[in-house]
This record gives structure tokens, sequence and C-alpha cells, in this order.
């Protein structure tokens, strides 16, 4: 299995807090190993960076903590391999675009009876994370030929993501420009940061910061991880079968 | 304009000697400090990286130099911006999956005719060069429901870049696999490194390189760029209005 984090917020925010925590779990506190990969969204597209060596250990990751992006969106995936072999196409996030916008997907789960090659997308590796992608983009596409309003979309990838968590396990974070999906089909958690800012310590490290001293008043950032970061902040569980989308750092729509 | 810069081998080489060059003449020894970005292929995927500081600047192209990733396929850009705000989304090399492969393209010259909207494929940004990599994908998709053999996707490209060129001038390298294609409209030029190996000195700045040292008797590379890399190696002119292909250090096909 995989963990995810996701960030979404409503000011330009660094994520290099709580990824100190998260590379800490791919080969240093936990056992996700088989690679990583982060997205920032960036003027119309998403910065990745991806590494298929340890995130505890890689460089690429070294190279992320010390130069920290500011970003509204962001989505991070360590992988711990149930199916295809350790390579940058095997690598989430995943992207493809869609209606000129850039999508990124992680996921965290196993889905064996799934069998997709695709059709308009297709996959790049061998993973079941990269055949669903596929499929709910394949999805989309054939439903709305543009972007749909936020409601319309968030009622089609509620429908598709369901279909697609029957196939075994689907935590997954699903993001484009601001917008954070967030399906969770066992395990994924999450927090809204807002004033009155306080200290947060993590949980894979003794690490702590006061955010009041780095934040203003109206900053917001929403968390999202399979399992909570920090072991000093209230985290919510999310509800198993549920759909919930963020934006602007807060819930928009959940169900 | 911008700079194009290519290198294409028979065995996984890396690219820091002539990135070294090429990345001064963005914002030092050269005006192209729009932007920048490098892809290098790698079991199954590409790995890209972009930024819109001057790549003689940039935290990310200090990052590469210091961690020289060994490629079959490496395409790399500096942009002067002729259209398109300073944006990740105008950065190029641009990057599409199709046909369950992915493709890089970056393109120096300047298209002022070209209007396209995108069908299956749209741009993210604004600069005529994502649309015309947009169309080119567009147009194989429409030809190919599946990747077709080499000859067949040499002519498809031959014939969409050469349409592509009368909008205006299109000195074009495209990725894909171990595939490198380069379409020269104005100004591009190669040479093939194999051996007996020699020193080469960098045109940009007084570093040498005695490839004699690194290298094996039956390593090959074919290295592309916009103007010679070096001042000390016998570059070839493509011909404008021409198309090559690379594969595995040498030219595979041409016309």
């Amino acid at each position: 299995m995989c963990q995810l984090l996701g960030m979404n917020c409503n000011v330009p925010t660094d994520i290099a807090f709580s990824f100190e925590g998260f590379r800490r779990r791919g080969g240093l506190t936990d056992e996700h190993s088989d690679g990583w990969g982060i997205g920032f969204f960036e003027a119309g597209a998403w910065r990745l960076f991806l590494d298929y060596l340890p995130s505890a250990t890689s460089p690429v990751a070294d190279f992320v903590r010390a130069y920290p992006i500011k970003s509204l969106n962001v989505l991070a995936h360590i992988r711990k391999a149930t199916q295809g072999q350790l390579s940058l196409a095997n690598t989430h996030p995943f992207r493809r675009e869609l209606w000129g916008r850039e999508w990124l997907l992680a996921h965290n789960g196993n889905l064996p009876e799934l069998r997709y090659a695709g059709q308009r997308f297709r996959p790049l590796g061998d993973t079941d994370s990269e055949q669903a992608f596929c499929l709910l983009l394949d999805r989309l596409s054939a439903e709305f030929s543009t972007m749909p309003d936020t409601i319309a979309l968030f009622a089609a990838i509620r429908r598709i993501t369901a279909e697609l968590a029957k196939a075994g396990s689907f935590n997954v974070l699903l993001g484009v420009e601001d917008l954070l999906f967030a399906h969770c089909s066992t395990q994924l958690h999450y927090l809204i940061r807002k004033a009155p800012f306080r200290h947060a310590h993590l949980a894979d490290a003794d690490v702590s910061i006061n955010f009041a001293e780095c934040t203003t008043p109206n900053d917001r950032a929403a968390i999202i991880a399979t399992l909570p970061l920090t072991d000093n902040e209230a985290w919510i569980r999310l509800e198993p079968g549920s759909l919930t989308l963020f934006r602007a750092g807060q819930v928009e729509l959940a169900g």
C-alpha cells in the first residue's frame, strides 16, 4: 500500500513542514520505499517531481525540501508497490491533459479486479492506478466536451470513483487547477489549519512549527493524508465511500 | 527566439557537459532568459524539469547539473518569449500521452499565423508552440489508432511539420521513447560523437572534457542544438525544410 498527501490553500503556501514528516514514511519511519512523487499547481500547469528512489533518501526529495515552492494545490504520493515494476512510468502522481487542463492523480489501494487498456487515455506503465486514472478521464471526456461546472463535475467524479472502488480499494487524490478531490475507500484523514494558528508537531520526527509565526489571519490550508501527520492536532477521518472536494483551503462539496 | 538541445544515444549517457554550455545561454552568454526545461526518457516516461527562471541561475538547473541523470534520449529548451506569458504552462518541453506513449516537444521559432484551439489535444498555456504540438498530435491520432511503424510515423510527421512550417518558422525537437525527431526550418545543427573519442571544448565557457576517459568504444551519441555547443568539433548544419530521425545515437531516417 501507499501513502497520500494533499494540501489545498486559499493563498500560495509551502508544504515543507508536512512534506518533511511525509517523506520519512518512504523508507525511514515506514516501509513505502518504492518511489514517490509530488506535484505543485502553478500558473496553469503542475510542476511535478518524481523519483523511484525512496523519498527518505532521494536527492530529488532533498531538493524539494530545500527549495520550498508555494502553491494553492499540492498532491504527493509515496509508493509501496503492489502492482507494476519500480519505474518512472509507474510512479504517482500520474498526469494527463483533458479540456485544456492538466489533471493529476495519486492512488493508495489495490484494484485487483480492474483490467482497462484505455481508449483516448492509455496507460504508460502497468499499474492498476494508472488504468483507473485513464478510465476516469475516458468517462469524463465521453460525458463532457468542455469543463463542466463544479457541481456537475463533482457528481460525475462521485459516480465514477464509486464504480472504481468496487474493483478493490480506491483511496485517491485527484487535482485539477485549484480543485482537490479526495475519494476515501478505506483510509484518509484531513484537517483545516486556520486562525488562531498554533504549534504543530510531526508524528514522524521531533520537528515542531509555530504556524502563528509564518501565517496571516486570513490564511487557510486543508491538509489531507492517509494517516495523520501531526500528533497534536485534531485530524478528521473521511467516511469510507465518500468523495470530498477541497477548494481555497476548505471543504466545498462532500457526499 | 529560443534554443534547443537534444541528445540521443545507444547507451544511457549523462548530458552534464552539453547542458553546462547550453544553460549559460539562458541569461549569461545569451538572452534566452524566460525559462527553460529538460526531459530525460526513462523507463517508459519522461522525467521532466521545468522552470520559468533563467536557466543560468535557476535552482532547478543547479540541481540537474549536480545530479547527472543517464538517459537514451534527452530534450531541452531555453526560452526567449515571443508569444505567451512567463509561466509554467508556457514552458517547453510540452508533454502529452498518445497511444500509451509519452511525447515531448520543444520549439524554436515563431508561428504568427497559427490559430489552433485543439480537438482531442488542447493547449494548457497560450503559446503558438503548444498549439502546434496539439495540432500535430491531433493529426497523428486521427490517422493512426495505435503507434505505426517508424517509416509510416516518419512520413506522417514529415507531412505535418512541413505544413506547420508554412505558418512561420518551426525548428522543433520531438521525442517519444528512444526516437528523436528534429525538424529544421531555419537553424539546427548536430554531430555524432563516437570512437575514437577526443577532447571537446565548450563554446560558452572555458570547460573541456576528454570523452575518451568516460566512454567505451561502442558508445555513440547524437547531439542536436540550435547553434554548435563546442568550438573544436565538426557540427553539421541540418537542411532547412528537412526532418531527421535519430535513434541509438545515429541518423535513422532523413528527408
